[in-house]
């Protein structure tokens, strides 16, 4: 079968590879949807992850499925699924600890295009298919079902990390399409004003469709105190980190309420350290709280994500900005990740 | 000062009283807009507290500031505040263990036409004015914002109780005020279906309005069938008890699942105890946690419903079927709450 | 192979019955230690769960390893290991629930003794070995490794939904193991005074090893009243029932403060339904959580419980007041648990 | 009355100063003992709060009220109290966000030798009595309870804040005083194993006694190294630091697993930044929780804190090496501190 690899860091392209086999427990899904994510460009042309050969990329897919195990109860072939971006193993002591994410080792619950390869083939394979996949209702749309694969997964998982009480006043640092999800999902926890930084009109746009109040921008004024004026110095109940660098967590530590709590989906791909500011973090004695991790996945994860679409809480549709039909688009559109055109959110190819 | 009392158990009648007096860190405000509450009418008619003597009523107010305390920093007379129903002693031990309305012993957080002079007067008593009031912007009608002093925070509260988790399936028992707005609430922390049983037109076309998505009514078929059969027999994630009595607390039992949560926000006013099924309860051992509480009260929390209203997250207004204009009108608007006219939700008095 | 049989309600006696098969997750098990279980009783002579023919009794073990499948990665023959009661199927959505004790529905993680055969055989079965067995280091006793298989993560368990902060004031209702154990655990979370209801001097003894610092006698005066008494009228912070019946929950629902919990680790036997004392209970609106829960089994419980065994902060063997020695004192060792003679807290049979 | 005070960064001596008065709520309080604190040498001699002048030191005190305020309640003059380092304002919007530690701004709840007088004067000055005090049985010895008021509450707060589960692997990084309070909290909230870094015997030989199971010396290898040896390369569930540098954090964070938390009670004196190691953080996405936060006062911890003491679940006894006699003896005390001989953990002045 055909699918699109990174052949080394720095290079991609298309490869040949023998079709995936199921275990007992597994499937294997054709893609029906893919989406290109930001750290399919991480991994390929900044090695964000090590070296990898011939690694087919790509973790964000809504599929058929065209074969199961033996041993798989709740799917036959033919099925339509969501397929999350993290599929734990869930016979391991992490899961027994309450982290599917990390079974396995640290992150290791992320396997698509990171351990083994990733859903821009034309087959792809599913650990553990009755506990990793989902269902996926005929009436949502194929591109808007893709983005709970990921985006809204982790989005969302910024707000929840956040600890959000009903009526905070939160930001979200950074309105790529994660952040855009984690505005969407700090309205989704009761969250009152929600500011947001960004420059790009397109994601401002749609930040206010998601729940945005206030955007501040970083070419007006410092963003720090920006937010400290806007919330009279006193700061913001909760701030997440979806996007940025080591010093978007500075800031995020300088701008938050004693109690409050600083969440972080983003991914920090450089750097040795990330810095709390020390005197901000009140010499370690502020009870400003620094959480961060890796979105969870997961069959009831993905179901709960559907629900929220199918009950009218979630529109991830207004996410897709770009649209190819086509299996030979995927390296179009992942490209468009990595030159991020000015109206760019994120693209679907639809196959 | 005239205002509306209970004379005992029974009767109802304007009377006079001396203005109240400010201590140093009183306010006395005048009210600009009062609500009957249900517990007004248990209270009167039912002596659901016990006996009380020309005790005025009401604890539903936002008003205008007449006098302050020489302690009082953040009021002046003038101010335009929102007023809670549970205005806690926020100098007790109570608080220091986390628990403002019971301050002073169980429930003693809320004051207002219980242990002291309510609002249904020309003048009314606010203790510790700084910890207990919040200023209400111009721009939140006068009818909305007195929503928010006891139907807001404590619907709300039902859905802070039950623990919601974002796609979660809640049941809201009971539609009345409370209970929309523990639909609103459960929104707000992110529910993604939410069944509501009630039969009265009105109540079920403003429920969809807040967020419900399925009506259960009981001359259709009994409740608990209808929720397990709406959920494929697994029951709901949460429950949230805003109406009813004994029974529903059964019900609710019943028709949440192993882990699930049964939160209480309404007022028990009969028999002797409240039935846990044993069997739907695990003989004990099911993890269906059943918790209930008074709502938060004080200044934080009126701030941030005031900020959910602000912020566009929240319109309380929707509750209100009936306004009256004049201090004289409130009589009337009471008996409302006592004869509940097919069309009414709420009403409002305007003076 | 022999075991010691439940043969119909009222009745038991020893059975022969094929050796069990271990399927590719499982394991086969010969005990080296087990102990009857107070549930043994109600099972058989009460009928408490219902119905059963020839099923093998017992649910606490230790034993050897005599046969793996071919996924089974931990444990070879000759493994010494702790069984837990409670053996989840780990690929359930329970579990993403966060609840494998009711993986496959409630209370469906207890298997042994009640949905297939118990540990009174001369082997058993272990469903996902590598997820359910612990190692069991050759320092600790036999006899006291069987009381962390149930014991002492119920006990454990009613502290930990009992949700103790450092400092708080604790009842335990009920003073047999698993309340013994609820005593340890009350202590293990932080808690100051402990009072206890009971009256066998046994028990009573070791409840003060435990960390029992009152103990309350309903012989002397209304226990309520006792508890109510020594707190000057306050009440507990939470309270733990680990044993007697309906009424015990109003009891407790009685002297827990407002914002406390009542945590239930007792099997609630008789009886359609358990009673909330309405006033008590503060009409729905005091806060008092109520919550109950069959106790943590699985891998990770039991290597947790041993560790604490290894590294001194709890010695579970102070509940063995008998020891027999040869498979064949099982029923002998099982009527105990019936005849409950005063100087009894736990037998076990060494085999 | 005479007080030892801060004259200036780097001086210290006695002044005169005119005896405190006390408001309506306040309480005048003439010290029985105190001990000095690690912070007031940071504070003198390193600036670490920055330029004071003729400020009397001291925050760690038990003693007799000489005087109350009229709006006392629950207190005479005569009463024999124990007085919290940290003394919050109890109305405040803080108070009402749950942190009290922090009412009046970041660490704000610190009043003694900070923002007013310490208690190393024959007199201080007690804010809100009612809620800040609390009554010192007798038969606590005063070198023992005059730990209660800052060691211990800072320790266990540490433990506290790493959110410990029962069964849980903790490591307490530093075991000055401080952090032997730590230890004692970890084995309270129910860790089994607890490993210590240290180097100094007398401070070794003790945190044994509070439940250290484990002594790693930075000088036979690298802690992170022997820390990771120790438990099979997994880490550890929880990390306390209560003393150290910015590296100790950097060290936290490596060793604890994905899905632990790093709390801080330390109080940080120098540099810009605290650094968390990128990769050791999972790149942000290991859901490794870094806490940190100023120990509660108030009365109600102090009397959890007495009760703890009372039923003997802590003997903060054990950290008092030094005891002096006499008010005259403050500077010698105070010294020790600075000069940290080989056997001293903690000096107590009695007066």
């Amino acid at each position: 079968m055909k699918g699109l690899a990174m052949l080394a860091i720095g290079k991609i392209g298309w490869i040949e590879k023998d079709k995936p086999k199921a275990g007992p427990y597994d499937a294997i899904v054709r893609p029906l949807a893919v989406a290109p994510c930001t750290s399919d460009i991480h991994t390929v042309f900044e090695g964000a992850i090590g070296e990898r050969h011939d690694m087919i990329l790509g973790h964000e897919a809504v599929g058929e499925i065209v074969e199961v195990g033996e041993e798989v109860k709740d799917f036959v072939p033919g099925n339509r699924v969501l397929v999350p971006a993290i599929t734990p193993d869930w016979r391991t002591m992490d899961v027994q600890r309450g982290f599917p994410q990390h079974s396995g080792g640290p992150l290791a619950g992320w396997k698509y295009s990171n351990i083994k390869d990733g859903v821009f083939g034309e087959f792809f394979h599913v650990n553990d298919a009755d506990m990793n996949l989902a269902k996926l209702p005929k009436d949502i749309p194929l591109e808007s079902a893709v983005m709970l694969s990921d985006m809204a997964t982790t989005g969302i998982h910024g707000a929840e990390l956040a600890d959000i009480k009903i009526g905070d006043t939160v930001v979200v640092f950074g309105i790529g399409p994660v952040g855009l999800m984690a505005v969407a999902g700090a309205r989704l926890r009761g969250a009152s004003r929600i500011i947001v930084t960004g420059t790009r009109p397109k994601c401002i746009e749609v930040s206010k469709l998601y729940g945005a109040t206030d955007v501040v921008n970083y070419k007006v004024a410092p963003i720090e105190k920006q937010i400290l004026d806007m919330t009279n110095g006193a700061g913001v109940d909760a701030a997440i980190i979806s996007g940025g660098n080591a010093e978007t967590l500075a800031s995020a530590v300088k701008i938050t309420k004693p109690g409050g709590t600083i969440a972080n989906v983003n991914y920090f791909g450089e750097g040795d350290i990330l810095p709390i500011p020390r005197l901000d973090w009140g010499c370690g004695m502020a009870h400003k709280t620094i959480r961060g991790g890796l979105c969870p996945g997961g069959r009831l994860r993905m179901e709960k994500l559907i629900d929220l679409v199918q009950y009218g809480r979630l529109d991830p549709g207004k996410l897709v900005t770009h649209v190819f039909k086509g299996f030979d688009h995927i390296q179009e559109a992942l490209m468009l990740m990595k030159d991020k055109p000015r109206d760019l959110i994120k693209p679907v190819v639809l196959i």
